[in-house]
């Protein structure tokens, strides 16, 4: 059964049609009308249009940045778009004529790692994003932990240093101001004007470019240049850290490691590794998850959304 | 149909006969004999023979303060009895010739708490339980969230404060080093030490009794001693921010307060109501969990044993 998933996200919406062993059939993409609601939907509406043109499709799954409630018909809060207590399902099984399956974007990503990636074989798996921020996604019993109010697994907010810095979400200290691309861009920024040896590479991009981006920080990691590397360095140690506590609830067999950053490969998973280790609790009379990347990077969320539509279609 | 259920602590095996509204019909309790592996099945076997003399039960639950394993059938490691990878169940099955399903417990009480104590009617259900240490149980989707190899649910390990106090499980910071019983008395000795003037009281109760204990605490809560009672302030102001931050992850409907501090009552929901609403990531965009104490403070973990026996059995 083939089945249509899409991605919305904060800049762009990806759709796909994708059949039952997670492989893409045909892909669209188009910007996201991030501030109009009516407009996002229309363009959801007409990707589903387009993809599943000359076919019969009986099931689209629609994975959104925010905040779904338990029954997985609202969309209550997202951060980056206008939705509010958006009734999205519906709306959409109305335009569309057929079965609406919504998630959260994370949990769609860990879904599609859990059945076609780097999560296959387990039963609990615990996925760390590490993008823009820090997201997750967390299956259980081989189904995916949504939480009571449907918005748990939210755990680059977990917090990270009391009282820390200061995050979007209101909280002070949580893990993705410590852990996040945007925050080891932050940290590139601060080393390349402290005037330290080690951040001449960084402020030499810097002059180059005006201001640095994520492009000239990937850039100082390729060429092995040593304050790129300590800074990845200590981001991943903070990730090893914060998952050594969440193993202490969660007790995962396997964590993935995904978002934009993943693609640093060892250089990331080891100081993970490392700090992982030596902060779990009980360490010695307990088993060790396996830390692992993730295998779909880009697709994972419109795999994600179009399996689970398949999945809880009522057509399957 | 009636099972027995057994809670072996560090200190006292009890049990009971259970019937299927989570009744108890009788109840035996002994001390255990902690360093000798064969004397606690021993022990464990005589209460069962005992508490079954003259009629046929069919399961027999067995709550352990120690790690389960996934298969739910070896005590892989308990810190104060002298379990170590023990096959448990198939010993005890073998000597008593009934089904026996052991359990974690904390998540024994905690699964009590969740038929038919304080979380009844929810669907995702937090425990946590404060007493000598702090231990917490997980029910998502009507079922105890166990994690991969079984030892989830540790809530009392995640780190609370980072490089903070040495913690019995070899980390540093843990949560149960700033909320537990233990932590509270520690507080108290050194504010009676203080010859700060709000540890007045408790330094006259200390100079009657030689050395604090939890008595004179609770004495010094009752006679609403102020010293004492910022320290339970402080105590539940942990805990608040602590679930705060568990809440991102778990997103329980309800936590459940139990342990023996729970008997604070208000005194400790109050501030952990407090530091939950103010430390809760995304606070005005998601619904909140209630706040609420355990019902069933001492036979929780009998109950439960006994109800997740009934629940497991092949018999039901």
């Amino acid at each position: 059964m083939i089945t249509v998933g899409i991605d919305v996200g904060g800049t762009k919406i990806a759709g796909a049609l994708v059949d039952e062993s997670g492989e893409i059939i045909t892909s669209l993409k188009v910007p996201t009308p991030a501030d109009n609601t009516e407009e996002l939907i229309e363009a959801v509406v007409a990707m589903v249009n387009e993809l599943r043109a000359g076919q019969e499709i009986k099931a689209v799954g629609v994975a959104i940045a925010g905040f779904i409630d338990a029954a997985q018909s609202e969309v209550m809060h997202s951060p980056n778009l206008s939705l509010r207590n958006e009734p999205l399902k519906a709306k959409l099984e109305a335009k569309l004529g057929v079965e609406v399956f919504i998630e959260n974007d994370a949990n769609a990503a860990g879904w599609a790692e859990y059945r076609f990636g780097a999560g296959q074989g387990s039963q609990h798996m615990m996925m760390i994003t590490i993008g823009t921020g820090v997201g997750g996604a967390i299956v259980a019993n081989g189904e995916l932990f949504r939480g009571g109010f449907g918005i748990g697994a939210e755990l680059g907010h977990t917090n990270f240093i009391p009282e820390g810095k200061e995050c979007g979400c209101g909280q002070h200290g949580c893990l993705e101001k410590y852990a996040s691309g945007t925050a080891l861009l932050e940290a590139a920024k601060e080393l390349a004007s402290s005037g330290s040896p080690q951040g001449a590479r960084l402020a030499e991009l810097q002059s180059q470019v005006g201001e640095l981006t994520g492009t000239e920080v990937y850039q100082a990691i390729n060429e092995s240049d040593p304050g790129a590397m300590r800074l990845l360095h200590e981001l991943g140690t903070n990730i090893g850290k914060a998952v050594a506590s969440l193993a202490a609830v969660l007790d995962p067999q396997i964590l993935v490691v995904g978002g934009g950053l993943s693609v640093a490969g060892e250089l990331l998973l080891k100081p993970i590794r490392e700090a992982y280790l030596q902060h779990l609790p009980a360490r010695g009379f307990r088993p060790e998850m396996k830390i692992v990347a993730a295998a779909l990077i880009n697709d994972a969320g419109v795999v994600g959304a179009a399996d689970l539509a398949r999945r809880h279609s009522r057509e399957r």
